[in-house]
């Protein structure tokens, strides 16, 4: 991929012993950076005699490119690398999350009202009336985070066990970006029927279920299927996050070239998960315009005998007038641009033929279809997923509002509205004074977003009568009696 | 049941409004007193004008024992009840565990290498070698306290909502007395083979399996599969932990008394889940005399037609003899009686007959079969299940270390060497000299339970080739190359 900023992914401490002589570490740093590397820190860890001892942290590309700065390193006379560890795997080691006890169970008092005896009541008043576990238990916080490991992002097919490092990640984004409990569970199996059965079984514990990396066709059938039978909301983020980010980000570069969503003429690159989600998130958001395109082309109702289940639907909500060709025919006079397929996946020409004020949005992983240097030269607005850019569209900035919201209220599903309210949300978190081409969607550090999200979400949750808890005394009075 | 001392279970916070005169006070202590109840504590709210407002902590006995305390603070002049609190409810409110992150996600150089895009390197090297899952997730510290509410001790079916605040307090015992990061799934299905088949599928980011209040027979097919099927230990609490417990505290007694397990005439009363796995258990450690009564008095082979599967087992692996009767032929000239039946499940007459220096273990919860004040008018050593009693015999003796042990060194399984080792290091963790008929198991609070356990069952795993771990260095180099 052709693009002047470097992403540094990978990280990496070396301790080095260095001969004590002018001029050495200048010697070193001129290494790494002739080696392409980033110095990121430098510590002193003894220095005695003829020799000190330096950990150095260094920013590489990846893997590969960490190993030539290291060469580099090794190379320069009176410098020994004694040890390398890399700053990932190191924080990985033992994994990222862990459980704590509200209180600590060290007297016979606090054993007996948080186990046996006292819990037995607890216990019993939950069985009586079973909507009490969402005001006595950690359900009313808890998300399950669950995968097959087929589709993480980025990677495609991991396994479960590889999984897990993703999942648990997840988990930590939504400690932190809304305060919910996330646990990663990973699932061995890829069997429709028994992963929808599987889930099912384990809800009882959780106010909400996180579908996280799993492979189309079967991720739509598991969560319709879920979404229909449990009480609780079931999100499949690589659908639905990512789909209310776009369409936040889209309401907000239409403003920015002040055309509405309505008017756009909109090519979806991409018909997998993120990209039937993306289409059908416009269309409930407004837009008439749409044609999706595949490997095969602009998806029509004439290739309808060769289309899976869900490209049909498309091919009958989309491309009105049926419009057939490939991505050059679908972006002639197009306003906006979204991709969802594969790194290199929008070659520059297809975008030259786009109407005035183009919105490009290449959002593959890890590298866009387009580098949005060359995008710019076609389009007013670029956004990618990259966080070395503007305008990174990061699935982060709905799922924990969004959990957040319907968890307050208890909310049987994530619906329509809601999701739809999730996205304005998003958008209005950029004040209209700010927005530019280069800013249209807000940081995922920004604290309001999660807060605004959670706001609209619940609104529009009880608009929608989706909301189980009703006013502010809902949960109750733990009087003896209650 | 009559018995002298009294288990406040049952604790409520009052805030009262009293009249400023001389002597109210005592007049309140004197209410509380003289309906049984026990003044934990008092705070003072506010106190201006002709009032107080104080916070009192009592203990009760129970849910209608609060009350009819309640009722003589009300009747007291000049004392008015403003509100009542029930500290356990309180304790409960919005469950009783949370999660943590290891590091906090607020800047981009965390979130790049706790999430996207660092993660994806840490998801790969697992997917190309699972065995690193130990070491770079969280599950080499994990455990699911898996139920379905269908017999919760003490409790029986109290369905799977019902079920989850024991299964939080279970996992606070994990992390309180382990360090183990334990979490409840509740599930919602009876079926053996769901069972069976949610658990192995969920099991992929667990590095044991703790089954709790599974009932019988269910119970043993679900454990014996998992067993077989998992490569991590699966460990029904029920059976190994209360059989693990219990064969200490037989260790202890029979020193105490100065006879061997092998000698000692042993009865069973109960053949329910803790009855086959004590008797198991006893069978492993030596034991060469045992009867089992069931409701239908001595499992014998003369029985064999009207018994079920795991009771067959029991007529063929005990009873020797083939001797028949009623749990007085039962206890006839025994010396170690243990009950795990129903509250009042054993007569006094029944030991009445025991052989001299007798112990008696009456385990059922929450009142045991035979007051221990009777009981001890016929045994030398007594326990029972309840901390207001010399030897308590309690769960939490063993399952923390036990897991301790087993994942330290990655145990594919807990199997019975372990579990007599667990036994045999509960039981030293009394000193010879301070062993006494009032002293044979150690208090749950004692740390050097678990930390014994745990290598004592480290040991075993290493003596059986259970564990997956070998030395020290395991776990690896993270270096960039690793």
């Amino acid at each position: 991929m052709p693009h002047a900023a470097h992403l540094f992914t990978h990280s990496l401490t070396v301790r080095l012993r260095i001969e004590n002589r002018t001029g050495m570490f200048a010697r070193i740093v001129a290494a790494i950076a002739r080696a392409g590397g980033d110095m990121g820190g430098v510590d002193l860890v003894s220095a005695h005699g003829q020799y000190k001892v330096r950990d150095l942290t260094i920013n590489a590309r990846d893997e590969a490119h960490a190993e030539r700065i290291l060469e580099r390193v090794r190379r320069v006379r009176g410098v020994e690398v004694l040890h390398v560890s890399d700053r990932v795997f190191l924080l990985h080691l033992g994994g990222k999350i862990h459980l704590g006890n509200k209180i600590p169970i060290s007297t016979r008092d606090a054993f007996s009202m948080a186990y046996l005896p006292g819990v037995a009541r607890v216990c019993s008043a939950i069985a009586a009336d079973r909507e009490k576990v969402y005001a006595l238990t950690i359900k009313h916080n808890s998300v399950a985070v669950v995968s097959d490991g087929s589709a993480i992002a980025g990677l495609g097919d991991v396994g479960p066990e590889g999984a897990l490092p993703a999942l648990e990640g997840k988990a930590m984004l939504f400690k932190e970006f809304a305060g919910i409990d996330a646990y990663p569970i990973s699932l061995r199996t890829r069997d429709t029927e028994e992963i929808i059965r599987t889930v099912s079984f384990l809800s009882t514990g959780f106010g909400g279920i996180n579908l996280e990396g799993i492979s189309a066709p079967r991720c739509f059938e598991i969560e319709e299927r879920l979404e229909r039978d449990l009480e609780i909301p079931v999100f499949h983020d690589n659908q639905h996050a990512t789909s209310i980010v776009v369409l936040a980000a889209c309401l907000n570069a239409l403003k920015v070239v002040r055309r509405t969503l309505r008017q756009s003429r909109i090519v979806v690159v991409g018909a997998g998960v993120a990209g039937v989600a993306v289409t059908k998130m416009l269309l409930a958001a407004g837009a008439r315009n749409i044609v999706v395109c595949d490997r095969g082309g602009i998806i029509n109702k004439t290739r309808m005998p060769e289309l899976s289940e869900i490209k049909r639907w498309l091919a009958r909500n989309t491309n009105a007038d049926n419009r057939g060709g490939n991505l050059l025919d679908a972006t002639n006079r197009a306003d906006l641009l979204i991709s969802v397929s594969s790194p290199g996946g929008v070659p520059a020409r297809t975008l030259s033929r786009m109407g005035k004020d183009a919105i490009v949005m290449a959002l593959a992983t890890p590298e866009p279809e387009i580098a949005p240097e060359i995008a710019a030269r076609y389009a007013t607005v670029v956004a990618t997923s990259r966080s070395d850019y503007p305008n990174q569209i990061s699935n982060v900035l709905a799922f924990p509002g969004v959990f957040r919201g319907a968890l307050r209220v208890r909310s049987r599903e994530i619906n329509e509205p809601m999701k739809l309210a999730a996205a304005r949300a998003i958008a209005e978190c950029i004040p209209a004074r700010e927005l530019s081409a280069e800013y249209i969607v807000p940081s995922i550090f920004n604290p309001d977003v999660p807060r605004r999200i959670a706001d609209a979400v619940e609104a529009a949750a009880y608009q929608t009568n989706a909301a189980k808890r009703h006013g502010p005394t809902a949960g109750g009075d733990h009087s003896p009696s209650s």
